[in-house]
C-alpha cells in the first residue's frame, strides 16, 4: 500500500545519546551536554540529513530519588529555548522543536518565547506541549505537591488556547510602518485576548506580532485518555511510544478518528512514534554495539531510570529477581502510558528488572530497531506505509555517531525507495510537515473582533 | 584626575532606536524590531567597536493606557533570552544582558535560561534584575493588581538569593565524565539549595552544571532606596539615569560607600549611566537632527511617553499648559526615580507638557548630550573622570546609524585619549568589565555543604 506523501523524521538531541549508559560509549562526546559547538555539529548533521527538525526534551529537576543516579547518569542539560535560538543562528532550514511544560510556566511568557523563536528562525519553531511529571519538579517551584494527572491536562487545556490566542492577538497585517502618517500598527487589528479562566486570567494583546507560521507547530506526546483528546484537539504533531506494529495502528486510527470532531482533517496531525535505532554495517556489528551498551548500565542507574519510567521506586527490590507487586494504574500520578506499556511487557515476556531495564535503557520504552541500513528502512517502511506512523522521532543511541550513521547510512536508502525526501520542500516548518498556515481567528471571524483601545 | 582603568560601554538596543519616534526617522529600520537580521547588524556594530556588552530592556505588556500609543508607537519587541542566544552565536565577544523581571517570573527558570545562555556564550551573560512598573503585565499573569513597591524589592531580593545558590549548587569540578569509573558527575560536589522562604521554596539543584562566569554578570537600574540597597548588595552593574554631574557624583558615591556593608570593594560594582548621544560632524548638523526628531514626534505618543515614565495619566490635560498638580512620591507605584527627575525638572524649568515630552522623547530621563565626536567624548571624560561613572550605557537615537556614528566617530576619539579599550581584555563579560568570578559559597565555606543524596 504505497502512500504518495514523504515520511517525516525528527532527531532527538538527548545529548550525548538517549541509551542512559550513552555518555559512557567509547564514541560519545561525554561532555557535550553543555558544549554549545556539540549541539551545533548534531543539529548540522540532523540538517543534512534533510530531517524536518531536531527535537530537546526537558525537565524542571535533577532525578534523585537514588543516590547513584546524579552520579551515573547526565542529569544536566541546557534549556531547550536558549539553545534552540542560538542554534536558529546556526542553521538555515531545520525545524526547531522545544519542550516546555504547561504546569510551571506561564502562557504569556511561552507565547512571546516561541513567537521570538519564530521571528528569529525565520518560521521554523516547535512547541512539545508536555505538563511535568515529578514531585522534583513541584518542589523546585515552591510547591508541595505535584498537580494530580487530570488537574494537568485541563490546565493544559486552558494554556494551549490562551497561548493560540495570544498568538492570534496581532492580526497577520497589524504592522503597518508607515512613516509618514505616523502609523506604525493599525490598531483596529490589534486584539486583547481578555481571557477570564479557571487557570489564567490574561488581558493582552501579545507584545510579539503574529508568527511567521502563525502559530508555531504543536506538539504532544500524551498517550493517556486526556492526552489523547488534548491532542485531536490542538496537535499537529504527536510523538508516542509504541513497541508493536499493531499498538502503534490501533493508536493511529484512534486519534486520527478523533479530529474530525474538532472540524479537523487527517492530515492535519502527523504521528510520529519514537525509534531508537541501533546501525550496523552488518546485523552482528548491530548486535555488537547492542551488547556493548548493555555491559555499560551501571545496575543503580537501570535500576532508577526503570523506577522513574514507571513512579515507582524499584530499589527495595533484588535486581535479579521479578517485578514487585505493582500500584494500579489509577494510582500512578506520572506518565501514565508508559507504566501501562512497561507492566504488560514485563508481564508478557517474565523478564527480571535487571533484564527489563537493559531492554528499556535504549529506546526507554520507545521502539528499539536493530540492523543495517537496509533492514532499519524496512522497519521503518512497514510502519509508515500500514497505517502506524507518518514518520518517526529517531533517538540516537549515541551522538553524534548514532545520528552521522542513519544520515550517511539510511537516509539515502530511505531516499532510493521513494520514501523520504531529497530537498526541503519550503521555508518553514510546517511548508515541510505538510501542514497549513492557520487562520487568525480574528480575521476569520470579524463579527467578533474588538480592537483593544479606542 | 586621570584614573588609570578604562571606560566601559553597552550598547542599549532598543529597536529601531532610543527616540520614541525613532521609527518615523528617515534612516531608521522601522520593521526591525521583528527581524533577526537587524538585530545582527546592530550587535556586531557593537561589537566591531569593542562595546562591553549588548542590552535588551524588556515589558511583558504592551502600553494601551492611551489608544494612539498602541498605533504610533513601537509596541513589540522580540523576547530577550531567545534573541541574545541566537546573538550569543553570531558574536565573539560581547557580552550580553537581557532584562529579566523578578515579579513575574520563577528564579529555577531564570537561574537555569541565564545559566545555559552562559554556556552558549562561552561565559558571556548578564542578568539585568527588574521589578516591573505596570498595572498591564500584571493582568497578563492572572493578577489583578502590580505588586506594591516595598513588596517587589523584598520579592527581588529573595528571587535574586535562590538564583545564586541554584547558580552554585554544583561546585565547579562537579562534572567529572569519568567513563571507567562510571562517574559523570560527583555526587559530593553538588548541593540541594532547600531554600525555603517568604516568597519562594526552592530545593534544587540546578539541573545545570555551574556557569562558566560562576555567576552571569548581575545588572540592576533601581535608584530608589531599596533599589540602592538591593544593588549595594548584589549588583555589578548599574545602569541608572541622571541629567547633571551633581546627581550623578552624590548617586556615585552614595551606593559604593554602601559596598562595604556587604564585604564589597568600590571596584566590584561598575556604575554605567545612560546616555542619549545625538552626534553631528558639526554641532549644528547635531542641532538639526535633534530638531528633526522633535518635528516627528505625534502629540498622542509624547503625552503617553511621558504619562508612562511619572505613572500619571496626562492625557486629560492641555498640552501646552503647564504640568498638573501631581500625587506625591509615596503614591507612586512605578520607577519612583523617574517621576522624581522629571517632575522636578517640570519644577525647575517651567516647562509646558509638550516641552518637557519634546525633551524627555529621545533620552527618555537619561542624559542626553549632544555635539560633534570631540564634545560627545568631552562629556562622557568629565563624568568618567569625576566620580560619576564607571561608563555609559549608550542609547543611540535610532539605528543602525546612531550606533554607527558612536563606533566610528567617538570610540576613535575615545581611544586616541586612552579612555576605550582597543581590543577585548578577555574571554567573558567579567574579564572585560574587570569582575572576578565568584567563589562558589559552597567551597568557600565547606562546613555548610551538604551532599543532596546519599
Amino acid at each position: 500500500m504505497a502512500r504518495t506523501d514523504k515520511m517525516h523524521l525528527g532527531a532527538f538531541m538527548m545529548i550525548p545519546g538517549h541509551h542512559v549508559a550513552s555518555w559512557r560509549y567509547e564514541d560519545s562526546n561525554a561532555r557535550g551536554v553543555l558544549d554549545y559547538g556539540f549541539y551545533r555539529q548534531v543539529a548540522k548533521t540532523a540538517e543534512r540529513g534533510k530531517f524536518d527538525m531536531v527535537f530537546l526534551a526537558d525537565g524542571y529537576a535533577v532525578h534523585e530519588r537514588f543516590p547513584l543516579a546524579l552520579e551515573q547518569t547526565v542529569q544536566v542539560r541546557l534549556e531547550p529555548l536558549t539553545l534552540l535560538s542560538a542554534l536558529a543562528a546556526d542553521t538555515e532550514n531545520i525545524g526547531l522543536a522545544a519542550t516546555v511544560s504547561t504546569t510551571y510556566n506561564e502562557p504569556f511568557h511561552v507565547a512571546r518565547k516561541f513567537a521570538s523563536l519564530d521571528y528569529i528562525s525565520g518560521g521554523r519553531s516547535a512547541w512539545n506541549v508536555v505538563t511535568s511529571n515529578t514531585e522534583a519538579e513541584a518542589r523546585n517551584f515552591s510547591r508541595e505537591k505535584h498537580l494530580l494527572h487530570e488537574l494537568r491536562y485541563e490546565r493544559a487545556e486552558e494554556f494551549v488556547d490562551v497561548v493560540k490566542q495570544l498568538w492570534d492577538s496581532w492580526e497577520d497585517d497589524a504592522l503597518v510602518a508607515n512613516k509618514e502618517e505616523a502609523k506604525f500598527a493599525d490598531r483596529t487589528k490589534i486584539h486583547r485576548t481578555d481571557h477570564e479562566g479557571k487557570w489564567f486570567s490574561v488581558q493582552g494583546p501579545l507584545n510579539v506580532a503574529r508568527p511567521p507560521q502563525g502559530h508555531p507547530v504543536i506538539i504532544q506526546a500524551g498517550a493517556s485518555e486526556p492526552g489523547k483528546e488534548l491532542a485531536a484537539r490542538t496537535a499537529e504533531v504527536i510523538f508516542t511510544a509504541w513497541q508493536t506494529l499493531e499498538e502503534a495502528q490501533t493508536f493511529y486510527s484512534d486519534v486520527k478518528g478523533r479530529l474530525s470532531r474538532y472540524g479537523r482533517r487527517p492530515s492535519d496531525l502527523k504521528i510520529m512514534p519514537g525509534v531508537f535505532p541501533i546501525i550496523g554495517r552488518t546485523e552482528e556489528e548491530a548486535q555488537e554495539k547492542k551488547a556493548r551498551f548493555e555491559e555499560l548500565i551501571p545496575v543503580e542507574a537501570g535500576v532508577a531510570l526503570l523506577s522513574g519510567l514507571i513512579s515507582f521506586d524499584l530499589s527495595p527490590y533484588p535486581v535479579d529477581g521479578p517485578l514487585p507487586e505493582l500500584p494500579e494504574l489509577e494510582q500512578i500520578n506520572g506518565g501514565k502510558s508508559r507504566f501501562q506499556l512497561l507492566k504488560s511487557l514485563a508481564d508478557r515476556e517474565g523478564l527480571s528488572i535487571r533484564k527489563l531495564y537493559q531492554h528499556i535503557a535504549g529506546a526507554r520504552g520507545h521502539r528499539e530497531i536493530l540492523g543495517t541500513p537496509e533492514s532499519i528502512s524496512d522497519q521503518l517502511q512497514e510502519w509508515f506505509e500500514n497505517g502506524a506512523a507518518d514518520g518517526f522521532n529517531i533517538m540516537p543511541p549515541y551522538l553524534p555517531g548514532g545520528l552521522e550513521d542513519f544520515v550517511d547510512l539510511v537516509v539515502p536508502e530511505l531516499q532510493r525507495r521513494g520514501l523520504f525526501r531529497t530537498k526541503y520542500e519550503g521555508n518553514t516548518l510546517r511548508d515541510n510537515l505538510g501542514l497549513t498556515r492557520p487562520i487568525n481567528g480574528y480575521t476569520f471571524k470579524p463579527a467578533e473582533s474588538e480592537a483593544t483601545t479606542g
